[in-house]
């Protein structure tokens, strides 16, 4: 370990940095002979290349000055002009005036965050929440508090009195974060009657509403509830991304937000990267006026319902008496371990075993979460999925035993 | 415009946000009728976009599924080894396990400055300094201190007198922010001379230096002194892009730190965007190894050696009287106004006249350079950048008219 003579320089904020549980596992990961069912990657192969290979010709044909060149900050109003198109399809009316495009949706956390939070605020997040924005809010050096969540989404009741108690405490709470649809890490969503009183409870108390929506259209049976936005446009930051509907390589997402809250996420993008990729934006802007997008999102459907049904199926065969959530779409299943079973320690026996998964600890801003894990079906071959679940049954039996 | 219902919930650093003075213009420069000498867009048509289609079609057919997909938070091992090549024709040794791949060279600037500065920190830069980088500081809330600049770049006595004075106010210098080489704006390079006696000062004051050199490959006739960072391993952090030597539409730059602080920036980079882009950093890489990467570098000299001896020629001939730097590489030439011009106010009037320039002022961060302007050479044809100085002349007459 190399000194590091800077040590006393860093901003105090640098302290809030910390390496996600879930980052430890890519070295893992990585090796072939093990069955990840850790990391939520979406399942890339399932895009026809030959389009993608189209669509940059074309470009290049047609555009190549202006996709290679710098561009404004907000993002390409072409490409802002199918976010609407998108959006439109979960009840979302929008402006393109108000959309930002972002360096993935993950940019887009950061940006808002970056505006609204100081040291010390509050986040309200489900409990469980998703792993990437619990790092942007701790970078920040916000405190999360975790509202009870259900397999309806997060309670009403339980956020009304988190409020009362945080705000009793005399801390400023800027956001309710939630994950509404097919949520990463449970797999829930958020129940359409609960929607409306979320989002009153939140405007009652003067708390934005950061809707992070990136699983939305990943249904399996039915589609998800309309969107909170859709319900209120002046108490809702509404976050997306093509990562899980295109593909993550290009690193495209988007932010709308209420006009004013626009104008200076605009200014915050352009002091962080100058301008999003005008290629990236235009590579996917194009791929969507030339491709039937919407039946390639229905063959993403098909990909990860089967894995769904895979990953469910198992966890029925080899872990029948374990709780699971019953996702409708998305990528990911929440599972409720033994009592006695610790997630993060049986990790390294379960690598062993040839098979990850991600702590529930990950997924927790205090420490807990030792008795959950999440499965990620995304990405394994339905086989794979069934090899891996058998695998994590045989690592939770052998834990079994050292507990009893 | 609409009330803003969030006013009061922002957080403290969302004031330090404002438009820099050089977006204000993007909407003026897109008329074609106007010359604009003002932003300092690369001149892409240069790069053959046949060999960019070859590389997309090699890394779709190869390497899809990974190019399509989230990657690490570091970078592409690959690339870092192609970085690693790039910086040492600059005299850099480097491990690629101490460089990070960022969203262009601007967000590794955000990046570190989110490491270090803290509401009240001081930075030292050039006077004038890139806009872009004063805006980066001033969302940080960070005070900018200009330094002293002469045709041979930073003064060392200056720098070392502006700390003593600054550090007697009893304020944290966290760094010295410097585009050694063909700067942004100035169009100076530090003299070889120079450098190490800046290093030690700054080491001796335990100040970081912050080496942006985006344009040291980009020289005319000399190349450019080695770079800092040949000179201090472990005091320098280092950014470069390839924006200026391929193209910037792919937003791909690169921070050399030590180690510790690499380490930081990784998780920092992680927590902003949770990786870069895998495609654009497999294209730039599939393009570096198949193609004679350094004679494109030549060839953009080329041009950029025509359209600066356009401007040099074109102020002698129609602003005589002028004192203007001569860049001996880079994007720009900054010149001294008469007295009682004002550069900002004089714009509009440019405008009407149908050329474009940046007011000196966009490079200051305390509100002064009205006696200067920037003009940018890279991008319009040597025809038009005569044009534009002639308009120039005129405008400026008329403005002098108006003085006496």
């Amino acid at each position: 370990m190399t000194k590091d003579l800077w040590s006393d320089r860093y901003a105090s904020r640098a302290n809030g940095l910390s390496a996600s549980e879930v980052r430890a596992l890519f070295a893992v990961v990585s090796r072939p002979e093990v069955v990840s069912l850790a990391g939520g990657m979406p399942f890339v192969p399932a895009l026809p290349k030959e389009r993608m290979i189209e669509s940059f010709q074309s470009l290049m044909s047609d555009r190549s000055a202006v996709a290679l060149q710098y561009s404004g900050g907000q993002g390409d109003p072409k490409l802002r002009e199918h976010i609407q198109e998108i959006m439109a399809l979960e009840g979302i009316k929008s402006d393109i005036d108000n959309i930002v495009v972002t360096t993935g949706s993950q940019h887009g956390l950061d940006l808002v965050s970056s505006l609204f939070l100081d040291p010390g605020d509050v986040v309200l997040a489900e409990g469980p929440s998703y792993v990437g924005a619990l790092g942007v809010f701790r970078a920040r050096q916000a405190h999360i508090e975790h509202v009870y969540t259900d397999d309806n989404g997060i309670s009403p009741e339980a956020l009304a009195q988190t409020i009362k108690r945080v705000q009793a405490a005399g801390k400023n709470i800027k956001f309710l974060y939630l994950v509404p649809n097919f949520a990463n890490p449970s797999g829930v969503t958020l129940a359409a009657e609960r929607r409306a009183q979320i989002l009153e409870i939140c405007r009652r108390n003067r708390i934005l509403v950061l809707e992070d929506n990136v699983y939305g259209l990943l249904y399996f049976e039915e589609k998800a509830p309309e969107a909170l936005r859709s319900l209120d446009e002046d108490g809702v930051i509404y976050l997306g991304s093509f990562s899980k509907i295109l593909v993550p390589g290009f690193r495209v997402g988007y932010v709308l937000a209420p006009p004013s809250i626009k104008d200076k996420l605009v200014l915050a993008n352009e002091s962080a990267v100058l301008c999003p990729s005008a290629f990236s934006q235009m590579m996917i802007s194009e791929y969507l006026s030339t491709n039937d997008w919407k039946a390639q999102i229905s063959v993403f459907r098909d990909e990860y319902r089967l894995r769904r049904d895979a990953a469910l199926s198992a966890m029925n065969e080899y872990l029948p008496n374990l709780k699971t959530t019953k996702p409708g779409g998305g990528f990911y299943l929440w599972v409720d371990l033994p009592e006695g079973v610790d997630s993060k320690k049986m990790l390294p026996k379960a690598v062993e075993n040839l098979v990850a998964y991600t702590p529930g600890t990950a997924f927790y801003g205090n420490g807990t979460g030792q008795e959950f894990l999440r499965i990620s079906y995304s990405y394994p071959t339905p086989e794979n999925i069934k090899v891996g679940v058998e695998r994590l049954a045989k690592t939770i039996s052998a834990e079994l035993e050292l507990v009893t």
